[in-house]
């Protein structure tokens, strides 16, 4: 595969994964961002043994863990709009995790659920 | 719910997400074990929203950032017991987390998956 | 124990932890909080054999290390209100953690301390 | 203060905080150690404002957090030495760090208790 | 040495570590900036086996691995000041570090690193 | 660059970073390690813009803070041979990053550091 294709197919899958969530990084302005659609969304997220939805979950238990509130509330916002995650689900994530990571990582979690559940027009 | 209601509850509960991967805290010796079992696994494991196979998915990547090598084993044992991961399930979770939660922490848990695979007579 | 007098006792103990400081969860509309209140501090913060102020210092300890810092403002705030610690304790609290947690965790914490101090309008 | 001084009362402070539990580094041989005992316990641990008990609850918090098992069973076994815990507090310390750094940081660790109270003869 | 001269040692260093991009802790106001200075600065930072740019890059792979936006915004701008490294260079730290403290740590420097490279009016 | 070449590239790379320190990992056996030859060995590692020893600094500063032992000794013992760090300059990234990423994650890679020391018959 090319490196023009691999980023063709990190592109496509980008915008699967987000939903739209995340504008797509501008082509060619820094490597940094190359690599990541090239390598990340092209050769990892593009694998077939797990579908999109595991991978989602797998690493929305890591980003909580890692304390990273604006990159879970990413993740939360491409779920619900892909409907990977319905709003009750999204919810219950946190509860899942908070014994978990503990109560400090996902103290200040629980807003930003329900921002973006209210942002969606869910319930 | 009675106490000792709830603590049934859990237990049957740690049976099914542990899939005989992990003996029985025994009842009644240690708080901590009472404590889990009655909260963790009793009011939190037993939720509808999610899935057995979700809440899975969620700890194995908290866990994998973490660090926590034993528990990430008995996770993966658990799921490929209970059939919720297959083999290269299993194997894919590894890659999937590589790059979030960093190449550090998931080096040493390419064997730790192998070791289970092999022991399950799967592949 | 019931369900509501778990609740009714861990609100009485969320209150004794926070002095104050952070709002009553509204009851019955988000399960997180039910279970927080219920769980860890109705059966959790409630047992014997540490003080409340022991239990305080060794949650400070973990959410330093985890990098916390509105979590950590408010558990020192609580401290300060309660006279569990006074102003020049919360200020040792973060020069014994720095070596242990590191000085990239604690070097954002000292204008925490000196906000909440000046704020309580102690010295 | 001379550096020598700054060494003898390190090292004085040193024997307080762990009873016994640890050798003595020797001395002159590694920086790493010199540095050790000059600063972090002759310029830390001997600062009034705060007791060793509570710099030792302070600092047991923040290894639990991190993770550090065999640094977690040394604070243990001196804080039991030395009286500042006892043993059902040594298992309380557990209980109540579980929500906070998580179970999967704290469940390796209810062994390392038992073992320790087992070790000294303590219930 | 002294503990004033210690202090004037430390000074010195912390002035050549940040080159100018962080102000000068206010002397005699804090025990907290008194021992950073003492200690880490004027007998850590001021050791002759490591450069002072081999010590910066240590400690820009612990801070990333802590996720400290801010504390790693500081070391950058000082790094990018001191000639420690070119623009360029201050980009690849994070690409080098992507896959080893994991995308979520590292997704939020990119802007970080690229505002202070327009700030220096660097490319 | 074709997915063979790339191997090869990043196959080349993997055997200058650890200098004969890690066995080569088997070709189209397992997709992790195939991947992290192809991405971050034949992709990142090989990019101009830091040196090797650059990148390892960096590396070896996140390893410390996320506590991984085995992956620092590797790391360590690759340097020494590699002649990117002499003996005292491995003795030295402990002492430098003690305060950075904490006494509780250091602790233990004194001794490390020693018998890597030792083994190589340096000083």
């Amino acid at each position: 595969m090319s490196d023009s294709e691999r980023r063709a197919r990190g592109l496509r899958k980008f915008h699967e994964v987000y939903g739209g969530a995340l504008p797509e990084p501008p082509a060619g302005t820094l490597d940094f961002f190359d690599l990541m659609l090239e390598q990340l969304f092209g050769e990892v997220w593009t694998r077939p043994a797990l579908s999109q939805r595991d991978r989602r979950l797998l690493i929305i238990g890591a980003i909580v863990a890692l304390g990273e509130r604006d990159t879970f509330g990413i993740q939360v916002r491409s779920a619900l709009r892909n409907g990977e995650l319905s709003a009750a689900q999204c919810r219950e994530v946190v509860i899942q995790l908070a014994q978990y990571a503990g109560y400090p990582r996902v103290a200040g979690l629980v807003s930003v659920v329900e921002g973006i559940i209210a942002e969606a027009g869910a319930s």
